[in-house]
């Protein structure tokens, strides 16, 4: 074991400044305080002893090769957007920021795909590809994310139901090992059996193998009809029970979000604006894309017929720019409601079978309710990917630390036991570790230890995230 | 280095058979032939030591305990049907057949899953999924492939282009490691972020990562309609040009293939039956499936008007049963075609970028001219995975061999040049490894070899494939 890491001195500091700039090299009490932590400081707050900005994948080279032979920790870092504490110096070192090499190399028209260094942000690249009228479909919340941020963590988002998931769109990835060497992951081609499918786990992977310098992603045509239905009932049952009956039609919905009344009021409290639809407990906001204007509306024909077959109370079509916006500017508002209606908060976000949905929302509430704990359901019921919220109000630090850990814990035992997953997006970082070590099996754990020494034998590339090493 | 490996003694025989059955047991000569090799005995003809037809995990399990003890090389065999002499055991030991696990465990109508056991073929498995309404469309070639076999090697096939190859249809995975340990690799969920992307990587491991045991595939709904255009050029350039013009309309067409009219001949010749457009040098087979009458009518609007504006001869519309079957059997009759019409062949499948085929296909030509062999190029346009067939004609054993070889390796380099890889779908096996060692880098080969170790540490799943350990 490469423990303890070596600390870094002045020739380490001299040695990264040569082989980047001085001006890109920022050291101790220099370094920012928010390169201390992602979007959940509550998953660790590390100062890095090192942060520096490089601008080229021989620059990255460069100092992995010094940190590999030092045996210094090294963390790429995108936008820090992350919510798994994910890109912070558990054990100090080298916080390698991607940033700069915020390049979009361009669009390719024949290949239909887009090559761009990984600091460039997500709607720079979707913007870039629409201007040559082609589609990024890759949607998850947080549009100031890097681009490479997104592809180490595999972001998911709301359009997954049609559109799949950023790994869908990754073609090729160009890398650069801990010990410096660059790698190419397959190339700009749709298929690929030439070996071992390295591209697709290093999508996902949090950091913890290699670094990401390069990527070429895919692009699709963008749809050109689109339309949203909001669909409310008076139980959650019949209300979860449509999401499989929209999904066996011929017409693959894009999105397909739950949210409960109770919700809605926190938003509605917090936009200061009404929802377009008041009636019913518990509500599905579905979208549709298509390619001609007869298929959009034989879904939507078919869609709404479904929803009021299993009891909907009322279904409203959407599909003027104005009333879409609406809906979706409450959906995008959840976690700003959530903010400003509690004093805390921490979120699971199991993924489930599509079918079991109803059966998890069902247990979370009684589960928060043994814990005093408020918890509200959301997200993304098209995938079964459920965002569980646990709000803090009223409890005191040690209650709600403590009663939060037991109901995660709850939580994560129930998607298992209803065959679930324990993160659908945001994965485990540093704050999900113990969760995730007890959720799978020893031997899958030794896996993904053997796994990560054979990217990392010296363990020094975001040590301490996703496994731990005794 | 775990070599030489143990020879099976008594001992082995009889454990195997306690922990199996006598009568799935066959050892030396009882083995028959057909296990030596797969459908490419070209790619090494090599006893098994051992033959067990294994019926359940736990069997696989207990013969993986066994030879990881004692040091026995094992081999998991489907249908036999690969092409790169995968499923063979170069170094003897056991024959792992999983072909009497070939169960289909359900439909899954809520989660739009099937799951299944590896030796259910995949003509039965995509009729298992038909007889509920539902559709599984990986379509290799070749339907009496195992399903499990199809997994293991990422089969691809023609309905790539729109419904992707068949990791993208993998939900989760049951395997057994090395070691005997019984595994799950995801769960019924469409997204996952626990954890390394484990799954992604056994698709297409060719068997020497661990012995898949249990499959959820994921199921779409069928495309109600489906039609057929033939398209026939003067020449290759603008032929191929059409390519990306197709893929950049809103419409995706299922499969776009590519022939030429002197494969078209042979195939004539072979079936005794004139394929339906006389006319042209260099066809586009293109097929489009859609969700309403509508959609279909505007995709073939567009796809005929494309053609002819790149200067078709003539575009032929397909839209019965009976003329899209008359189109399809051509392309099916290749292989056999071919065979008739030559003393031998040797194939490689290299993917190129898209925008990069009319080039790889005219150098490929030039190739063969040098070498004297026949080149007829034909395949997976629409994504760029050519079938370069190489036929001998007229060459003695020993010109054949060394002109195989000579050709080969400029066309890898020729696709590598091209920003290609070595194989889109038939993958590296035993036919392709010193191939794949030189194409890749010595980097990228040294990550597989510790990938492998991470899986297998004593080198006992079927070793000597894909990659070698000296």
């Amino acid at each position: 074991m490469p423990y303890p890491y070596s600390k870094i001195n002045e020739d380490d500091i001299n040695y990264i400044k040569k082989v980047t700039s001085p001006d890109r090299v920022w050291v101790g009490e220099d370094i920012k305080k928010e390169f201390y932590h992602d979007e959940m400081p509550e998953y660790g707050v590390y100062p890095p002893e090192l942060y520096v900005e490089a601008v080229s994948t021989e620059e990255v080279s460069a100092i992995m090769k010094h940190a590999y032979e030092r045996n210094i920790p090294v963390t790429a870092r995108g936008a820090g957007t992350g919510l798994a504490g994910g890109a912070t110096c558990k054990y100090g070192g080298i916080m390698l920021s991607l940033m700069r090499m915020n390049k979009i190399l361009g669009v390719d028209k024949q290949n239909l795909t887009i090559t761009t260094q990984p600091g460039a942000l997500l709607t720079e690249v979707a913007d870039a590809a629409a201007a040559e009228g082609l589609f990024y479909p890759p949607d998850p919340g947080e549009r100031t994310a890097s681009i490479g941020g997104t592809i180490i963590t595999n972001a998911g988002g709301m359009k997954a139901v049609r559109y799949g998931v950023t790994r869908d769109y990754v073609r090729c990835i160009e890398a650069v090992m801990p010990d410096g060497s660059i790698m190419n992951f397959s190339s700009n081609v749709v298929k690929n059996t030439t070996g071992f499918d390295i591209k697709d786990l290093i999508v996902g992977s949090e950091g913890v193998l290699c670094i990401v310098t390069e990527l070429t992603l895919k692009l699709i045509m963008p749809p050109k009809f689109t339309e949203t239905l909001v669909m409310v009932f008076d139980d959650i049952k019949p209300c979860i029970e449509t999401v499989p009956k929209l999904l066996q039609t011929p017409y693959i919905p894009t999105a397909i979000e739950f949210l409960e009344r109770e919700l809605l009021e926190i938003v509605e409290r917090c936009l200061n604006k009404p929802f377009p639809v008041p009636e019913g407990n518990d509500c599905l906001i579905v979208m549709y894309d298509a390619s001609t204007k007869e298929e959009l509306e034989a879904a939507q024909e078919q869609a709404a017929n479904i929803a009021l077959e299993m009891g909907a109370k009322d279904v409203k079509i959407c599909n003027t720019p104005e009333r879409i916006g609406s809906v979706w500017s409450v959906r995008a508002a959840i976690l700003e409601g959530m903010k400003a209606d509690s004093q805390a908060q921490e979120e699971c976000d199991v993924v489930v079978p599509r079918a079991k949905i109803a059966e998890f929302v069902t247990a979370a509430k009684e589960i928060g309710k043994k814990y005093s704990i408020r918890v509200i359901v959301c997200g993304h019921a098209g995938d079964g990917n459920i965002h569980t919220e646990l709000l803090r109000q009223n409890l005191s630090d040690e209650v709600w630390e403590t009663n939060t850990k037991a109901c995660l814990k709850e939580l994560y035992a129930k998607s298992k036991e209803l065959g679930g997953q324990l993160s659908g997006e945001h994965g485990i970082g540093n704050g999900r570790l113990e969760y995730f070590e007890n959720f799978i099996s020893d031997r899958l754990y030794k896996l993904h230890k053997d796994i990560k020494l054979a990217f990392d034998d010296k363990l020094i590339l975001n040590p301490g995230k996703v496994i731990e090493f005794e």
